[in-house]
């Protein structure tokens, strides 16, 4: 036995001082002045102890984390960067084995334990992105779980729909999906291939959506029909989801209706101005709220640093969160609604939940998700990481 | 003589690596391979030099930084965060010279060395906002200019306007104005009073404008008539300026023509949500672009650094920049550009301009921004204040 005792703390939600008693890699008890003889104890006055951070959406295969700076050179346009992206990878070395642990490592020391990243998949790049993310999230402590993302279309990029295929036979976690309307040019036989996969494989979904307005209402219509009528509820999420935010409130109110009742989730990642998702009202409906950076310092955009507790201050900023209630749905996302878009098992602060932890020198949640200072002590299944 | 020889860095601008040879409090020399018998020499190779970053926007008055985490309580309105300032700032001790002290202090580690700050100036608080500030400011590298500001309205709450007269006798240096039409429903009278009130005492204006749209829109106009007519140009600044975000661009690009020949700038502090007005549109005609916080965790929000650099990557995000170039135009709203607005004399990176010079471990402008690391060293009037 191994017992660790983390003595102080504020664990969140709890409303008052506990200590924490981790033994092999779960959380054993959480309780006022306990004593545990032979445990290593780690003081953590009045810090505030979170679970472990989810980034649930972002693109570690694109990634130039860790090098040196490199200018951004699209132009202001989705086909420039893509253009750009397809361009340049190769002179960059990207995928890239080490950019990817680099930026793993960094992600851990801020307190991330679980990702989920959308690997791009195409004629081009093949699975190699798949191999290379797979191999640094193997030397890292980082649960990381791929999307298999037609960035550079479905339809429209014959030989995509089958290294998809294949990718999913290799264990890829989740299939993906990309603007079914805007982008690949015929959603309906976008999201019957996508959703025919996830249903035959038994693996997650996650659809990049960026069409605005009434198109994208309609395409979260169709994927709230296909999610119920398959039964996959709970393993669908929906990225970016701009529409949401754009859209009148009445047709808010049905979608987040729907995507309560069928199981849709959506992922948010708040960047640039881009419209961010009706936080308030998703989670009031009941549906799960998630959020990732999405790129980091990658071909895309010079932006991200990894690190989650930043990127929730960016959620709760754009949404106009001044409250600690309303800051704290910010921190939700980042915490336990990705671990339930992810279908994360053992996720918590209960006893018997695994001890991935996250210790943060801030009085309370709130504070935590605006000043994101450094983090105190990082803990992964028990075992302390960065302390 | 006391002369400093910074080594090695990359002086913004240059395009080439320089030592910078600081002597008595200036600029002496920017040369490759200076050598300077006696002098100091600090070591910053490779890393960029900036001049000292300037906070075009904040409200020092109101700040609780530096104590226990406050959280906000107010509702989700103007009204509601109005009433909720002035309901509390006596329970809270605002404004309170130690909190404002350590707001300064933060700024300056950060590479402030100029802020001005719209003191809240009102019946009820009378002049002690701008005591206030002044005492903590006279204990404070940071240079600060004070904005007289009729935050809980002019014409609408009788008694202010006289109190900002007395506030410019005593010294402050701008007069500032508050939604002429949207908060204090007279727009020509309080513009009048404010352009007359600036034009009698010699001062600056700095006008913040939330009111959005066509509403908006035609404030601007009345604002740059009057600057033209006084010929106040080079002394009037708008802050917010939310309209010039949503107006069309034909409307946009006359404003900015008017702004440009009439002298007026603009500051943004790029909050929330809300509409950031058009930073490379505004430049390319030729119109002064600053940059602020806004309000630094105080009763209207829990938010913000004092962090400059991180304050034009929230410009820069929220402008939607990737490129260098363009994101180099954040940075010099955060510096060039809000000098211009304040009318501050010898600051530059040039040889006779005061050794006002921030270090940051970047090699290049744009990764300053973006990634805006812990200052290096930071240097007021030729003095080392952070090393």
């Amino acid at each position: 036995m191994t017992d660790v005792l983390l003595r102080g703390g504020l664990p969140w939600g709890l409303g008052s001082p506990a200590d924490i008693h981790v033994r092999d890699g779960l959380i054993h008890r959480v309780a006022p002045d306990a004593e545990v003889p032979g445990a290593q104890v780690i003081d953590i006055d009045g810090q505030i102890v979170l679970p472990g951070l989810v980034e649930a959406h972002c693109h570690l295969d694109k990634t130039l984390f860790g090098g040196p700076w490199v200018p951004h050179a699209a132009d202001d346009t989705l086909a420039g960067r893509i253009g750009d992206d397809l361009g340049r990878r190769a002179e960059l070395g990207v995928p890239s084995v080490a950019r990817i642990g680099a930026l793993l490592e960094r992600m851990s020391a801020a307190g991330t334990t679980h990702a989920r990243t959308h690997t791009d998949i195409d004629p081009q790049v093949g699975l190699r992105g798949v191999e290379a993310v797979r191999e640094a999230a193997a030397g890292s402590p980082v649960e990381v779980r791929q999307v298999a993302f037609p960035q550079h279309g479905l339809l429209t990029n014959p030989g995509t729909a089958e290294l998809l295929e294949e990718a999913l036979k290799s264990g890829v976690e989740a299939v993906g999906g990309l603007d079914p309307a805007g982008i690949d040019r015929d959603p309906v036989r976008h999201l019957d291939l996508i959703f025919g996969l996830a249903g035959r494989y038994g693996t997650h979904l996650d659809i990049h959506l960026h069409d605005g307005g009434s198109l994208g209402g309609w395409e979260l219509e169709l994927i709230t029909e296909r999610t119920r009528a398959l039964g996959l509820g709970g393993r669908v999420t929906v990225s970016h989801a701009y529409a949401l935010g754009q859209l009148d409130e009445p047709y808010q109110d049905r979608l987040a209706r729907g995507f309560a009742e069928a199981g849709v989730a959506v992922a948010t990642a708040a960047v640039y101005s881009f419209p961010v998702p009706p936080i308030k009202k998703l989670r009031a409906a009941g549906v799960t709220v998630a959020c990732g950076h999405d790129g980091i310092r990658d071909l895309w955009g010079p932006y991200g640093s990894g690190d989650m507790l930043e990127r929730a201050m960016h959620v709760a900023y754009r949404s106009t969160f001044r409250r600690d209630e309303d800051i704290e749905l910010a921190l939700e996302a980042a915490t336990f609604g990705g671990a339930r878009a992810l279908g994360l098992e053992g996720y918590g602060l209960s006893p018997g939940d695994r001890a991935d932890l996250v210790v943060v020198p801030s009085g309370g949640p709130a504070e935590a998700v605006v000043v994101h200072p450094a983090r105190t002590l990082v803990m992964k299944d028990g075992v302390v990481l960065h302390n």
